[in-house]
C-alpha cells in the first residue's frame, strides 16, 4: 500500500533522478550565497518536491521519502558530492542540463505510471506526471527567491514533460505496452529537452499591452 | 465520498468562479511577460489552488479537481480565451474585478459549506471558506514573485471573505435556513470587495518604527 | 486518533510556542507595511505552518489546528497583542529573539516525538522536528518576498534543529529515557541558538565561481 513494485532498472534510474535534481538544486543555492546547510535544505527540496506534491494530492501514503528513506540519502550524498566538487572544479552545464532532462524524463514517466495505477482520469495522470517533473525546481526557485524557471525561460520545460505523458497515454490506447509506450514518453520529453537546449527551440511569450498600469 | 453534491445552478457557479480565476492568473502571467505555457500554469493554480490547499487540510479525497477533471478544462478554456482575446483587444479591467468579486464570493461560501459538511468548528469553517477564496490568487502572486495581493492591498478582499463565511454561520444560528445564510454571506462578500473597489475603501496599515534595522 | 496525549505542561508550553513565533510573524509583517488583516495572516501562517506541513506528510488528520481551535485563537490573541502593543512602544528584539529559540526548541523536540510515535524511521525523525520548527517561518518569508532565512542567515537555525533531534534519538538508543532525552534535544536546540544569537556564531557560505553567468 502506497508503494510502486517497479523492477530495479527504473528504481536506480529514480535515484539518478533523484542525484541529479538534488545537484541543480545545491548549484542554485551556491549563486545565492546560502550557508551550506540551506544548499543541503534546497537540494533535497528540489529532489523530493515533486514526488511528494503528487503523492499528497493522490493521497498516498506513507510519502515516497517516509517509505524510503534511502531518497533523503541519496539526495544528501549529491548536495555534499556538489559542495566538494565546487571547491575544487567549475560545475560543467552542459553535463548538468543533459542530466537534469534525464532526471525529467524519468520523474515524469514514473509520476504518469503512478497516477495510472491510482485509477485517474487521463487529464490528470498527464498533471501528475509534470507536476512530479518540475514541481521540485519550482520549489527550487520560490525557496531562491527566482520567478520559476519554467514559467520565465521558454525553453520547453514543462511543455516536454506535457508531451511525453500525453504520448505514453495515446501510444497505450493505440495498443502499445505499458513498457514501450513508457521509455517511448521517456524519449519524447528528453529529445525536446535537449533540443530546446542545443538549438535554442523557445516557446513563444504571452504578453499585452495594459495601459491600466 | 469527498464529494459535494450541489444542484446544478451552484456547480454552474463554480465552474464560472473557477473561469473567472483563471482569466485573472492569466492576466498577471502577461505582465510578467511568461511563456504562453507558463500562462496556462499560472491560470491553473490561480482557479483550483484555494479548493486543493482545502481539501488537503480537511483530508477530503479525491481533491476537487481529480475528482471532476472538468475543472481544469474549464481553466485551460479561460486561459486560452484569454490568450486569444488580448491579441486583439485591451482587458476590460472594471468588468474582471467584478467577476473576480463574484468568484470570490463564490468560492468561499461553497469552502464554507464544505468544511460545515465534514463538521469543522466554526473557526474552521471561516478559515477554510476564507483559504478556498483567497488562496488561489496568494499562489499567483508567489509564483510570478509578487508579494500577495491581499497581504499588501489594503483592498478588502480577505476581510471580505471572513466576513461573509461569519455572518454565514451567525444567520444559521439565528434559525436562517441554510440556502438562504449562505445567498446572505455571499451578497456580503461581494457588496464589501465591490464597495473597496467602487469607493478605495481601504484596511488600516500596520507598521512601526524599527530603530534596529 | 491523530491526536497526541501531552502532559499539561507540554501543552502549555506549544501554546507559548505558537503565541512567540506569531509575534515574530507580525513583526515581519509590520516591517513590510502590510495592513493589519495581512498581518494577522502571516502571524498565523508563521505559528501553524510547520505543524501543518508535518501533518500533511505524515498523514495525521484532523490537522493540529482543525482538531485544536485554541490553537488558532491563541495565534490570534498573540498577533492582536503585538498590535497594540508596538503603537506604544519599540519591540525588544534581543527578548524576542530568546523566546523565538523557545520556541524553535520546543517545536522540534514535539514535532520529532510525533514522528516517533507514527513509527517513522530515525532520519525521518530528524527531519519531522526540522519542519515543525522552520517551516512556519520559511512560509512567512516566503509569503513577505524575502529568501527564507534559515536559508541565508548563516546563524545556526535549522542546524539547531537537527542537532536537537538527532541527539534525541541518540540519547534514547544509549538508553535514556524518552522525556529527559527530549528535554536534552530541547537544551541542545535552545543553547546552540543562542550561542548564535550573542556570540554570533555563523555557518560557513557556500559559493562558488560560476564564470558561465
Amino acid at each position: 500500500v502506497g508503494e510502486v513494485t517497479s523492477p530495479a532498472l527504473i528504481h536506480f534510474a529514480e535515484l539518478l533522478g533523484l542525484a541529479v535534481f538534488a545537484i541543480s538544486g545545491a548549484l542554485a543555492a551556491g549563486r545565492k550565497q546560502l550557508d551550506w546547510l540551506g544548499m543541503v535544505v534546497i537540494a533535497t527540496v528540489t529532489a523530493i518536491g515533486g514526488g511528494t506534491v503528487r503523492d499528497l494530492l493522490l493521497d498516498r501514503h506513507p510519502v515516497a521519502w517516509i517509505a524510503h528513506p534511502d531518497y533523503l540519502w541519496v539526495a544528501l550524498a549529491a548536495a555534499f558530492f556538489t559542495l566538494a566538487y565546487v571547491r575544487f572544479r567549475q560545475p560543467p552545464s552542459r553535463a548538468l542540463l543533459i542530466a537534469d532532462a534525464l532526471g525529467l524524463a524519468l520523474f515524469t514517466l514514473s509520476g504518469a505510471q503512478i497516477a495510472e495505477q491510482a485509477g485517474a482520469h487521463g487529464i490528470i495522470v498527464v498533471v501528475m506526471g509534470t507536476i512530479t517533473g518540475v514541481v521540485g525546481g519550482v520549489l527550487r526557485d520560490v525557496l531562491t527567491g527566482e520567478i520559476p524557471l519554467i514559467l520565465r525561460d521558454q525553453d520547453i520545460y514543462a511543455t516536454a514533460a506535457i508531451a511525453g505523458a500525453a504520448l505514453y497515454l495515446l501510444l497505450q490506447r493505440l495498443g502499445l505496452d505499458r513498457d514501450m509506450a513508457a521509455l517511448a514518453g521517456m524519449s519524447i520529453v528528453a529529445a525536446l529537452r535537449l533540443a530546446a537546449i542545443f538549438w535554442h527551440l523557445k516557446m513563444p511569450v504571452f504578453s499585452y499591452q495594459d495601459k491600466q498600469r
